[in-house]
């Protein structure tokens, strides 16, 4: 699902993937074709995918890839169905072929498609304030209602009976119904990952988007990141409070309670029905359980099993904070 | 005076308001009437209340409500004047009863009553920005500035010598003389108060507003939210940072400064002269003395004494803090 | 270079400067200009500076102002050719002073000087969205692109392949090249500066600005706060994630990486190649060496030297931290 709103400029052949990465083309490649870059889960025959690091080696070992961006030494892992393409730093090239494939997904410049909401199709559909901005490839269901000043910029999808703000700004997101986002949001931007590079920091593409489920509400001046190569998705019926952050990749569960100013850092997995108080923090690539409960002002850097109650940073089992802070 | 921007559809019948929580009609309710809904203290004869904790039974006792949604287990407290209506849910009810007096108090869409302030009485009055747009029953005072795309929307009533910045968004909200608010800030929006449900969550009204009082400063990117029952206080002279939430129900007292990012939780109180460092977070239903200094990245989650110096999460002594921590 | 986007109102006979002070005019000072005012270290012949603390002695004894603002108690600090002006509160004084040669710089109401670019010279020259403003003392290099409903306010300069997004707003502010300002951005405010009063806090001039260097990125809903007396400065190559507040006089090397929520207190100066986790913050007034990793949510409460990893609240050695947090 995650390139609903990014066009493929694919298929190449290897030789051009080869040849963009600046890499010796062998013989078996020359009439070798690829569809698409996808991660090593996602990935179908004819797709190219990256492997980085031994964290992932069960993912790799049933990667259906036909190619694999990876480095020497990891490269015994990938089943025989799948060909290594060597190089030296795997993130950089997994970027560099991403952008072949998406050229529009590494940049979130402004978008100049919009048009004022009133010289567009929804002109008598939706419920909108003064000076809405509307993008290519967006559509709106019934009901729908859009503040003042609000830019639903480009690949964005609506639901029915839905409530948005003003001076919120989303792009690349798919949201379903029922789903209240309030004033001074900007969702769908790419997250906060690049190439740290002493000339010039790379910026790796961001192809994945925003899914905000049934019943969602997102409080003022929040941000949620789209994904990378996944989405960042938020769980039908949870709740976000004022000025929480939401990094990209990031999925949270159903009926969850997000407090003020929480940030979750990018890629952590969080469960169904969690609480978490005002201020608290979550490390990147967690794995938070269901039932939990975080107290506010928490730091979360390791992974919490289903219905635990913790506090502190680093945050443990509440009773056993409680105790040692009276 | 929580009310002055909601208009009351009672007074209604005790019957109609028992048959909107689906409950069995007594004989002696046939010909009671109901004027309005308030909190325990505040309410009069012919007030319906409502008392559903323990933490509460001395203000239940005294209470001159005629009414008051209640349980079994707790409506003996109640004086022999106030008749309990008895139901499973306390608050549920207590929230379809507020929305049976105060309809509009329940969403906070896009206010579609706001035009341009120079088609408004303002525009000879009000040295106004571009875009600026103002909403009904908003009231101005003189030498007045509102900065560029800034809404105010309805039930705003703004003192003399005020400046708001631009890109800011406000609504019920009473703001006094001499006040500056900065840009981006999000003002009287409802709380992130409401009753969790598995199918969809409740919202309860939020009737308070906001009250910023004579002096104050309201920095960058900050968001106060109104008062469900009661209002949210900025006292006299208090100033801001930016990129600070407010949650609803708070009263901060008169010449505190409050660096950026802090979050203040749901209806704590505070008193005078607070000083509080940047990023600290208060839990909710607090209550901080005067000139209580407050260390950056405080974590409050118990009372505070007048003329207390505290760091740490949960913040304590500072000097037990700093020995223990060098 | 603090002074090039505040017009200096200067000279001014120092017996005015005096009686702004409400002092005795002393006769040696009858004849006596003063071309502006600077800090001890800036200051040149014929500049009043101010010296307040004993802190700052040693750069107090070497000062080339010809006059001081200073206690009775510092003066003797004084080289011969600086002029003591003996007050009794120096910040109070020099906030005086200050406001008579620069008087636009107290304030921050929104800036009325703009139009709709495309009534300027940028018209043709800057790729630009809707409804997007320009203030007076404004330039954009070549290849810039101006997001929907941004404000360029006053006393800005903006290099070559600059991207700013949409909802931002900046002013006094120095935009070296290939620089990216994401959406709902405040650059260039005054800081949270200001001498409490119980009456009505007297805010101190700002007549820095902010500078940022090539490469740099900002992310979404950030704040930036001008300097006082000298600048904010983000080096080359830097990139703050979203949601992040730096305040006055903040000083930050090249090739950081700043996660989201981060926040930065006033005058702290930190070195390059400095890495910072989500939420985390920084006292004011310290020095952060070059090479520094801070975990996220940690809070730095003093300096920190090259080459360290630090993580918890108040900060300290990451292995430390985490052996006595297992």
């Amino acid at each position: 699902m995650s390139n609903i709103f990014f066009n493929n400029h694919g298929p190449f052949k290897v030789t051009d993937i080869l040849k963009s990465l600046d890499l010796y083309t062998e013989e078996i490649y020359v009439n070798e074709i690829v569809n698409d870059i996808k991660d090593l889960t996602n990935s179908n025959t004819n797709d190219i995918t990256f492997f980085h690091s031994k964290k992932y080696k069960d993912l790799a070992n049933k990667t259906k890839a036909s190619f694999c961006i990876t480095t020497e030494n990891l490269k015994k892992i990938l089943p025989d169905t799948c060909k290594p393409i060597i190089v030296k730093n795997v993130l950089l090239a997994t970027s560099t072929v991403t952008t072949k494939f998406y050229p529009n997904s590494i940049n979130d410049n402004f978008d100049n498609t919009t048009n004022f909401i009133d010289k567009t199709i929804f002109k008598n559909k939706v419920k909108f304030g003064k000076n809405v901005l509307i993008g290519n490839n967006v559509s709106i269901g019934s009901n729908c209602m859009i503040g003042h000043n609000t830019i639903i910029e480009r690949n964005v999808s609506i639901g029915n009976n839905c409530s948005i703000g003003s001076n919120s700004i989303i792009r690349n997101t798919l949201i379903k119904n029922n789903v209240k986002i309030l004033d001074n949001c900007v969702i769908g931007k790419h997250g906060f990952g690049f190439f740290p590079d002493i000339k010039a920091n790379i910026r790796y593409p961001h192809i994945g988007m925003v899914f905000i489920e049934d019943n969602c509400e997102i409080g003022c001046g929040s941000t949620i990141d789209r994904g990378s190569m996944s989405n960042t998705i938020i769980g039908k019926n949870t709740y976000l409070d004022n000025q929480i952050h939401i990094a990209h990749n990031v999925k949270i569960g159903e009926n969850c309670i997000i407090a003020g100013q929480v940030g979750i850092a990018g890629s952590s997995i969080l469960g169904n029905n969690i609480k978490i108080g005002g201020q608290a923090g979550i490390s990147g690539h967690l794995k938070i359980g269901n039932n939990v409960d975080i107290a506010g002002g928490s730091g979360v850097i390791r992974d919490i099993p289903d219905n635990s109650k913790v506090m502190g940073y680093p945050a443990k089992n509440i009773r056993d904070f409680l105790k040692e802070n009276k």
